[in-house]
């Protein structure tokens, strides 16, 4: 299974930024591009104030900051370049993490969608939508919205298609800054079935694609998980894809590059499942050769070997 | 807002050290230098039993180890080398953040104040002093303690002035190894102008100019924040100089370097306020090509382009 | 005193995988001999479900899943050409961290002792056992089964020596994912002593030398602790080495190169209470010019400056 796209956390949430320019996106297109990656996602458009392209819409409503790069523009121009398709993560207002409520997401991605159409629809890298809010079992009362949300997305665009990227809520789904490593009441095999069952049947038609976090669930329960993922794909008429983390949640420092025999066991489950594509989260941060952390580009350099193995084989 | 000054961080609280012999602190004060840096600033001269000059005192007082190495004369001598001012930051017992209480501060600092000007004293690089126990409205009783160890530095030496650079008791003043990122109880701008103006009133005359961390309030109540500040500083007859925290205080990782827009949006407020003078914590980790954060090295680079975007405006 | 030992850090518990292949691992060998490494220890050949090779028995017994590379194989096989000693760390099942109880390591390690001395004991590099368990003194009741690994390893292996590194219960003995930094109950110096006398004397003749950790105590505790411990080893008959750790407790981020002067500190005060040998925990990721940490390859041209000054004196 070849990842043949990745997320560009930006803005970012929980991963320090790596203050690159342009220069040194451009490369990183370029490394991702020898790798097999023909996708980019912009994870989100803004976070709260902050936002990655001068949206009049949320610097007047929202008091965002003006952003000192449109990062939307380059980002397109570069998968231009590189002949890649660009994805557009929806505003995220920070309202929906504390409150579970996704209101303030629909009132303004209302807008955001439209004049995001309007300024940047015309580039032909524009590829698709990204429902930047992440959900899990436990906020199933956000499916109407982000039927909403979808549907909004594909019908200014004629079309394109849209996906979202939940999390399995199994042992490891613990908050980013705590300190715990696991968690007790992990979901099990049947309870996710019957309540994404019903989540997907609610989205269905606005949302073309899900990519289920693998990062959540331990790695002999792949199987079983991904088995029942693809399932409900194909009965829901989405495609199925994986979002292969390539950071590591197991370890005190949240968060570094996984160990390649980890990310390896993860790809080749969803092989095994019929999965229809793998992205990560994300390549620029952790399987970068430029990436600040050093680990990054050696897992590179073993994923370039993984990929020459399997074309040997 | 250009940035002329930087702590040294030796000895380190809470950033892993780097490790640097003379010949990589040389090659960073030319870093500094290339950016405008005319003020080096040594955090403190000792942290409980670590210290950074052989002191005779400290050694057979608090049982203090003997350093490798004789920071303070190294950077004396870099800064005369590079033309730059050195500030020497007292002595840290470590009791102060245990208790809140300066006693043993004041005890060990008369000692050491003296002891460092009639070693180091002549070099023309020493150009002040910094009073390194930080003070926030919480500590309020210290203040009287604050004003002995200022007159004592200026005493001494002939005048050479004293800072301090406080924090504000705002959202982010959580401690570095928790996993909390904020804070209810944010000190709301009303009571930090009440109870700072006591605390400035208490030190006039002893302390030159105060350095407000930065870090600790969103960056949209940066303009109203830094506003009072700088009319308190004026009120009681203080320089008024910034902070400007090059770490990120929004990540898990606890500390990694800023995101540019971050620190811009921070320079921007201190300019717009009419500061004297900005400082950081600190260059070598957080901003300099050379730390081992790579994200420092990018930094730099944005920060240059920064200067040379301003210069031609 | 030189460190002449290190671990190696595969499989990790809690320190990021920097995924080096074999080149990097080739290079990494020659960079610890330059320094005086003689020998190499494998911290365990597996946990819970990841082992570092391909062990018919665990992965029929356990689930244990196949690795993409037989380590063992590659370190014995690059201890040879760099004239190393290496020592095998038995497997660790996860259930003695859970439970205090070692019944499924003795279960399980019988057979892995068995399997890996007929699989890899032709390698003259072969020089030694890691009995992989970390015990202190709250965990006495695991002394017996520590005594029945040792034995079988020394009975298989024609009496190759056996070794543990315990931690001492001090100040700074909590887990690495807590947010805490210290700990109120450190042990005294005298129940130290009497609870480990105990514990020395049940491992006596299965157990040819203790490496305690020695980053639990403050450094002004060293000499006491480390003198009691070498009498103590001198009495039972074992040889006395230390854990030079080479990681900082003492930072928030958990865990990333120590300062220097605190390593020289700890190989000082081993020096002076007549230790036998030195290992630490551990080069590549600590110490290694191509460690991704950077502060790695500072300190280790820190420890060769003062290695040429110990020869110079």
């Amino acid at each position: 299974m070849k990842i043949t796209g990745t997320f560009l956390d930006e803005i970012s949430h929980d991963i320090p930024h790596q203050n690159w320019g342009r220069e040194e996106w451009d490369r990183d297109f370029a490394h991702m591009k020898a790798v097999g990656i023909d996708t980019v996602i912009m994870i989100r458009s803004g976070y709260r104030r902050f936002i990655t392209y001068p949206s009049a819409y949320l610097q007047n409503e929202f008091g965002c900051y003006k952003p000192p790069v449109d990062l939307v523009e380059m980002f397109l121009q570069l998968a231009v370049k590189h002949e890649m398709k660009f994805y557009f993560g929806l505003y995220d207002s920070g309202h929906y993490w504390d409150t579970g409520n996704l209101i303030h997401e629909i009132d303004s991605n209302r807008y955001v969608i439209d004049e995001v159409w309007k300024q940047y629809g015309h580039y032909k890298s524009f590829g698709g939508w990204y429902l930047s809010m992440e959900i899990s079992r436990r906020t199933k009362g956000a499916v109407e919205a982000f039927r909403t949300l979808g549907l909004q997305c594909k019908g200014v665009s004629g079309g394109l298609p849209a996906f979202i990227s939940p999390w399995i809520d199994g042992k490891k789904a613990v908050m980013a800054a705590s300190s715990e490593l696991s968690k007790d009441d992990s979901v099990s095999i049947k309870e996710h079935e019957r309540e994404w069952s019903e989540i997907f049947d609610g989205v269905r038609g606005a949302v073309d694609a899900v990519a289920f976090q693998d990062g959540h669930i331990d790695y002999h329960e792949l199987d079983a998980f991904f088995e029942v993922n693809k399932k409900m794909a194909d009965r829901y008429g989405m495609k199925c894809w994986t979002n292969a983390e390539t950071f590591d949640r197991d370890m005190p420092i949240k968060f570094l590059p996984i160990k390649f025999e980890k990310l390896r066991l993860k790809l080749e489950a969803a092989a095994r499942a019929g999965y229809d594509k793998a992205i990560t989260f994300e390549f620029s941060h952790f399987m970068s050769p430029q990436s600040a952390y050093l680990q990054a580009g050696h897992l590179y350099n073993r994923y370039k070997e993984y990929l020459k193995s399997l074309n040997n084989q």
